[in-house]
C-alpha cells in the first residue's frame, strides 16, 4: 500500500517516470548496498580537536624540531615552552619536514595578550598550504583590517564569511580542508584549490577555490605554475604568535 | 632588489608574462586590498562544540517542544530528560519548526550502551537535511554494514572517507556544512546539494555531491524534483537514540 | 555465463561489490530506462550553422531594428548592406531589444578585407553576453596581440586555446554556450558565469568560468554584483567589422 | 570624468570598495594585459565542419583500416563505398588505434533511409569515449523510445535537451567537447567525464557529468574504475549506420 502510494506521489508532483509498473520490474533495497571494500576503521580522538589515529601529530606542545625546520633546513629558532610554540621574530619561518597534498589540518594558535600595533600589524602570522597558499593568521579582535586580509581569510582571495575571533591572549582553533590542484599540462590549474574552514568551530571559508597562489602584490591568476605536494609552512611575520596542538591527515 | 627577483623566478619557472616592465606599471599591494563592506563580527563558543553567537540552538537539552514538533506537528513524543532528547520508538520522527537552506549544522548523538541487533539494527537513527536528505546516525563500532549506509555515510549515496565510530553510550559529534541544491526550471538540478561532514573532528564527507534524496529502494537521479527550504528531521528508526547540543547556523 | 563472468571481472579489477548474487537481486535493463517526459522534438538547421526551428533570429540580414536598438534605445546606427551589418563609427552599439540568460548564440562575423591598426586596433568589436561579458571580436590574422584579449577570448579574462582566426575579408563564425551566473544574496556569485566558444568549428574556449565582468581596467572579481537577464551587445570599437546570420536558443 | 563617474555607480551599487582614492592606487590598463606565451596558430577547416589544421583526421571517406581496426585489433569489417563507412551486421566495433583523454570530436551519421524497427531497433549505433562512456546514435525521427536512451543522449545518464534528429537517410552531425575523468587513488572519480554534444548544430548536453561508464544494466556509480586513455569506438548493433567525416583534436 505504501508503495503504491508513494508511486502515485511521484508521478503527480515530479520526478521522471518509468515505463515499467510490473513488480518484476521494482527495484530491491539490497541493490543498492554496496558492501565491499570495507571502510576503514579509525579512532578519533576524545574531544573533537583531539588528534584521531590515522592522524600526523605535527607538533604536540614538546618537541618542534622532530617535525618542522626553518627556512633554511635548520632547527627552528622558534621558542618552545608552556606547550606551545612562539614566533621569536627575525628567526623566519617554520616548515613540515613532510610534504602534503589534500589534507585535514587542525591548528591552534594564541595572539599575544599584549596588544601591539594594528590593522595588518597586531599578531600577524600565517599557515601556508603547500607552502604556497595562506590562511592569515591575525589578531582582529576589534582591529578592522582590509577584509581579504584578516583572519580566517585565503589571504587577498577570499574574506572570511564572518570574523569569529577570540580575544587576544585565548586559545583559536582552524579546521581546514584542503584540496590541491591539480594541474593541465601546460602549468595551468585544472581543478583550482579549494579551501574550508573552521575558525573556531564557525565556518568561515565554505569551499572557496583559489585563483592561484595568494599574493600580497598583484593578481593571483598571472602566477600559477605547476607543483608538487609541499610543507605547510607557519609564517614570522615580527609579531610573538603562538602555536600549539597541530595535526594532519591525509586525505 | 626582491621584487626584481621575483619577477626573474616567475619568467623562467613559469606562469604568465606581462609585457610591461617599467614601474609605473607595476601593481601595488593597495590595489588588491578591499576594505568594505566590513565583515560581520560574532562571537565564537568557549569550546569549537559550543554554539556561537550567530547560531539558532535547537536543543540545549531542555524543552524540545520549543523548535520541534513530532511528524504531524504536535509535541514530540520523545524522552527528554538527563540534558538529552531520546528516540522513543513508534513515536515517530521529530522535526524542526523552522525550514532551512544552506547551513551549518553541530550535532550530537549517542547510541545505546546496551547493544542490540547487528547491521541496520543497531542504534539506527538519521538527521535528514531539507526533510529530503540523509546522513546516516548509526552504531558502526564493531557492527559492520554496507558501506553506503554506515555511520557517517550520505544514505545510499556516500560511504565515509573513514569509520570513526566511537563505542556505544559515548557521546559524538557530525559537523555538517550543507549546500542546497539549486534547480532548473523543469525541477532538475541546476546544482546538487552539497554536503561536508565531520564526525567526531573526522573529515568523513568532503564536499561530495548528491544525486537526489537519499533513497531506500531506487535510484536518486529519478525522483529528483524542486523543493523549498525544509525542517531538519531526526529519524525514528525504533533504537533510543540519544540526541542534544544541536545548534545550527544559516550560510 | 556472461553475467557471471562480468561480476568476477568487477570483483578483480575494481569497482564495488555488491553483497547479494542470487539472481533475484540483479538488476534488468527496464529498471534503468526513463520514458517520461518526453523529450521535445526540434527541426534543426539543414547545416549546422543555421538556424534550428526553436532559435531566435536575431538578424537574418535583412532588418536590423526588428531585434535590435543602438545604446539609447533607438534605431541601430549601423549600415545594413549585403545580407550584412556593419559597423559605423561612431554611432555606438547595439543591442537586443530581448533579453536573455543562458543561451546558445551562434554569430558570424568579418573583419575588414583592408587592413588597418595593428594589435587591438585591428578590426576590433565584441560580443557581450548580458551587456556585461565580453566575447572579443579582433583581427587576429598575422597580428599579434595580448593573449587574454585576442580574438575569441573572453576579455582579459581567458586566453583562446588556440588562435582560429580566418584572414581579413573571410567570414567567420562564433558558436556560444553561455550559463550565466547564479547570485548569493549579498551580490556575489553563488556560480560564476560560464562559457564554452567553437571559433569556426574550433573549440577555443572549455567551459570556462568568469571570475567577474570582462573589464577594462582593474580586477573582475572586485566589480561582481547581481544582475538579471541582459541584452547581447555588439561593440562599435570604430573599426568596420561585419555581422550576419545572429540566431540564439534561451537554454 | 568618465572614470570618476563609474567608481560612482560601483560603490552605490555594489561591488566591493576599495580603499584607496588617489590616483597612484588606481590601475592602468596595461597591468592586466598578458603577452607571453604567444597562443598557437592554426588554420580552421573552410566550413566550421572540415578538419582544422591541428585535427588528426580519422576517417575521410576512403581508406578506414588507416586509423581504425575491428576489435580483435584485425581489418575493419565495416562496408566502405561513396565516402563512407557502414556498419556490417555481426563484424562488430570499430575502434582507433589511438587513444585519446580529453578530445574534440566531430562525426557525421546517417541512419538507413529504409526505416526497419521501432524504439532502440532502429538506425542503433553509438560512439564511445575512452572505449566506455556512449553518445548514443539512434534513428528518433518519428521513433520514440525511453529519454534517456535516444539519439544525442549519454546513455542511460542524461536524456538530450531536445530531439534534434533529421529524417533517416539524411546525415547529421555530432560535435562533442569531451573531459575525460581525473581519479582518485582508489579509483573513484577525483572529477568525473564531462560531454557537450551539439547535434546538428544544436546543444543537446550541456558540460554534463557522467557518473560512471553508460551502462545497459544497473547503477554507473557502482562500476567506475580506474582508466586511462582510450579508443574512440563505434558499435556495431545491427544496422546499418553509416559514419563519414570524422577528426578529432586532442585538448
Amino acid at each position: 500500500m505504501k508503495i503504491i502510494s508513494l508511486t502515485f506521489i511521484l508521478m503527480v508532483f515530479g520526478g521522471f517516470a518509468m515505463a515499467q509498473n510490473d513488480e518484476s520490474m521494482q527495484m530491491k533495497p539490497e541493490m543498492t548496498e554496496i558492501w565491499d571494500p570495507e571502510v576503514s576503521v579509525i579512532t578519533p580522538g576524545e574531544k573533537p580537536s583531539d588528534a584521531p589515529s590515522d592522524a600526523i601529530v605535527l607538533f604536540d606542545g614538546t618537541d618542534l624540531g622532530r617535525e618542522w625546520t626553518n627556512g633554511d633546513g635548520a632547527e627552528p629558532g622558534w621558542l618552545v615552552e608552556d606547550g606551545c610554540a612562539t614566533v621569536k621574530a627575525g628567526t623566519g619561518i617554520i616548515k613540515t619536514k613532510r610534504v602534503f597534498g589534500d589534507v585535514q589540518l587542525h591548528i591552534e594558535w594564541r595572539s599575544p595578550s599584549e596588544v601591539k600595533g594594528e590593522s595588518q600589524g597586531r599578531g600577524n602570522s600565517g599557515v601556508f598550504l603547500q607552502e604556497t597558499y595562506e590562511v592569515q593568521v591575525l589578531d582582529n579582535y576589534n582591529n578592522r583590517t582590509y577584509r581579504n586580509g584578516q583572519a580566517g581569510s585565503l589571504y587577498k582571495q577570499h574574506a572570511p564569511l564572518v570574523n569569529a575571533c577570540k580575544a587576544p591572549g585565548e586559545w583559536q582553533t582552524y579546521d581546514i580542508i584542503y584540496t590541491a590542484p591539480r594541474f593541465n599540462e601546460d602549468g595551468t590549474y585544472f581543478t583550482p584549490p579549494t579551501v574550508t574552514v573552521l575558525h573556531n568551530g564557525v565556518l568561515v571559508q565554505n569551499h572557496v577555490k583559489l585563483r592561484g597562489p595568494t599574493e600580497y602584490i598583484g593578481i593571483p591568476e598571472y602566477s600559477v605554475r605547476k607543483h608538487g605536494k609541499g610543507s605547510i609552512i607557519l609564517q614570522d611575520h615580527g609579531n610573538p604568535v603562538s602555536y600549539r596542538n597541530i595535526w594532519i591527515r591525509e586525505l
